[in-house]
């Protein structure tokens, strides 16, 4: 079976060129049939029956977790706390971090605004100084005077893996080795890498891992924080209510072990078994194999749009410098308008400022035009996006030449 | 088709007795598939793109948001959030309502964890005072005395519709009635009702009213807040990040209208469309049908059980007093060996505290057994219980006499 056909929505919409991976993923038909049978034959609530369907769902759910934490090559010393998605993910640490008055968070200017919105509402609540470590948009290195701003007040850093706006991949090791030094903790969000490239929480020595099921093949409504118990320790819980308590009195709770303290509710077992069949299905191609794939997506695609006399493509030169997806402006045409003439040919891309404002502020753009990429992007999709910019120009009455 | 066979589960287990529909719902076959035809031929990511398939999703996703509000006749005055479940509802209105030093929070003692324990860290967190509302677990109504404790520094009340520890249904609308004489909002946990019979926001007048996806038919990892407009207008915003804000800058935020402005990150559409799928199965069963069937049951079950010798029934002696869930006890058997016994012969029920730890030690009990009821329960099930009972009685070394 080739990648293509694995994906049903590509058989339901056969003209379909989908190049916004970035955003969500399209599913493996055995993701599907994942969560068909676990709602058919397999349903019940995790953690609080005596009952074996009870007993069976809470061992499903325990495994998906192991799959996480395998896939992600956690260590023993890191634990998945399963969320709805990325951004209650990262509110959780926001919310549950101990910062105190004048300490200082340092963020990257090119992170996401579900990032980057939790910890300035947490810099407002605790009296902690939000601090932006600036990247230049075309590197994802960082020199000692960008590092500076990670100092011995530092509690905090956080900074995607793979940006979503330009799809920087950045040194994230570098950073962690000058917040180590000053004892701050470190937050990657690899939301545009985890299921895209091998990624391992124990190399990267991150003290938080983020990232949602729904942009790796998985389905919406699971996401996952990632965390040294060393740090989940000295967390207070978040959301609170049933299954995350040991006891509770009318005026005061003890919590339950970690990481069960912070996932309160009944859990999204579906979910949890569909991000597990993501996981089996990438394990199945080869992370390796994918990630070479989309690495030559990738280089056909800066190829291609570069050479294009009207498309500046924004962000890293060379691939090896990048995630999977590319950033570009057309010359005369808003991105929004190219987004909606591209449309009409069946190409579904995203435009706008990819929620990293900030970071759009700070490059002096709008917005961009962003085509992203994933296992069954082909060639031909590239081709089909040249010809859509091509019949966008001529609709806004430019010619190519 | 008859309700078992909507249930596919039912085929997958022939010989189960599911008695545990308080704690999770089993899923009608049209609301499985309704999930898969979204995955295999509709996803995408909803208000972001500019394409086809995202603004389909959009639609799709503000649809589903529709069809809640009319299940519950939320009326022109109230919108409804998306959560993960009920339990993050709980939170977003612990968390955002804006209490003040020495306001006054009452919680029914009868209410689940997932009200109490996030109202517990509200109190603490903004030097609110939580105080509670007995109740006599007998009645769900009350009495000026018992309602006494609602007075002029009452900001918030909370209980259940109908509580998920004995099943008590609450006179909810003279609770009401009295928290406005102070001005006071209240917020039910209808999590055991919606989808048992008809529930009116409206008619019961509440501020708030939380229930989850998975308890009526619908999937897990979708749960709702509904809420009147003038309660919202009033509550920061909770977990923040992309697609709850209008613009961001480096140390500020500013957010996008109500109901968007509460839901942070990629909406869980999948588990939305299968929310609304439920509702149109319920809606195609008939509510007032599906209640009349679950009184019935009730009914048989407080008939069976109350004439058992060895059988002490909690709650109310009246169907009409209750939710469609029978607590009881039984002479010499812990309910955790109760509950471990009836699973030897298929039969799922819920032993415990049931998330009610105050009640329970409000009630004096350690524990009870709890079985809970939906549209495919049938007198036989409730034979088997019985049945369930004098086989574990035996095992005890008791005889039925």
């Amino acid at each position: 079976m080739t990648w293509r056909e694995s994906f049903p929505i590509l058989k339901a919409h056969p003209d379909l060129i989908y190049l916004d991976h970035a955003a969500t993923a399209q599913k493996p038909q055995v993701v599907i049939d994942r969560m068909t049978a676990w709602y058919e034959t397999e349903n019940a609530s995790p953690n609080r029956g005596a009952y074996g369907l009870s007993a069976s769902a809470t061992i499903t759910y325990e495994n998906a977790r192991e799959a996480v934490l395998k896939f992600i090559d956690a260590g023993k010393d890191a634990t998945a706390v399963f969320t709805k998605n990325a951004t209650e993910a990262l509110n959780l640490v926001a919310y549950a971090y101990p910062f105190k008055p004048g300490d200082e968070i340092v963020v990257a200017i090119s992170a996401h605004h579900s990032v980057i919105v939790p910890l300035q509402i947490a810099a407002k609540r605790t009296g902690a100084v939000l601090k932006y470590l600036y990247v230049d948009g075309v590197h994802g290195d960082f020199s000692e005077q960008m590092l500076a701003v990670i100092g011995p007040k530092t509690r905090l850093v956080a900074l995607p893996l793979i940006d979503n706006a330009l799809g920087v991949l950045y040194d994230v090791e570098t950073v962690v080795k000058k917040a180590r030094q000053h004892g701050a903790a470190v937050l990657v969000d690899a939301a545009q890498a985890v299921g895209h490239r091998p990624v391992s929480m124990q190399k990267l020595d991150a003290d938080f891992l983020v990232f949602s099921g729904h942009k790796m093949y998985g389905p919406q409504g699971i996401g996952v924080l990632a965390a040294k118990y060393e740090q989940l320790e000295q967390m207070t819980p978040f959301l609170a209510g049933g299954d995350m308590i040991a006891y509770v009195t009318e005026q005061s709770t003890t919590y339950a072990p970690i990481p069960k303290r912070f996932e309160a509710g009944t859990q999204n077992v579906g979910g949890a078994v569909g991000l597990d069949a993501a996981i089996q299905w990438i394990d199945a191609q080869g992370i390796e194999r994918i990630a070479e794939h989309e690495a030559a997506m990738t280089r056909y695609a800066l190829l291609r749009l570069s050479e294009h006399p009207a498309v500046t493509v924004l962000g890293p030169k060379l691939t090896m410098e990048r995630g999977a997806l590319v950033s570009f402006e057309v010359e005369g045409i808003h991105p929004h308008d190219m987004a909606t003439l591209l449309d009409q040919n069946g190409i579904a891309i995203r435009a706008g400022h990819h929620c990293c404002q900030p970071y759009m502020h700070h490059l002096d753009k709008a917005g961009t035009c962003r085509a992203s990429f994933s296992a069954f992007t082909e060639e031909r999709d590239i081709d089909a996006l040249i010809m859509g910019i091509d019949h966008a120009r001529k609709v806004f009455g430019y010619d190519r030449s």
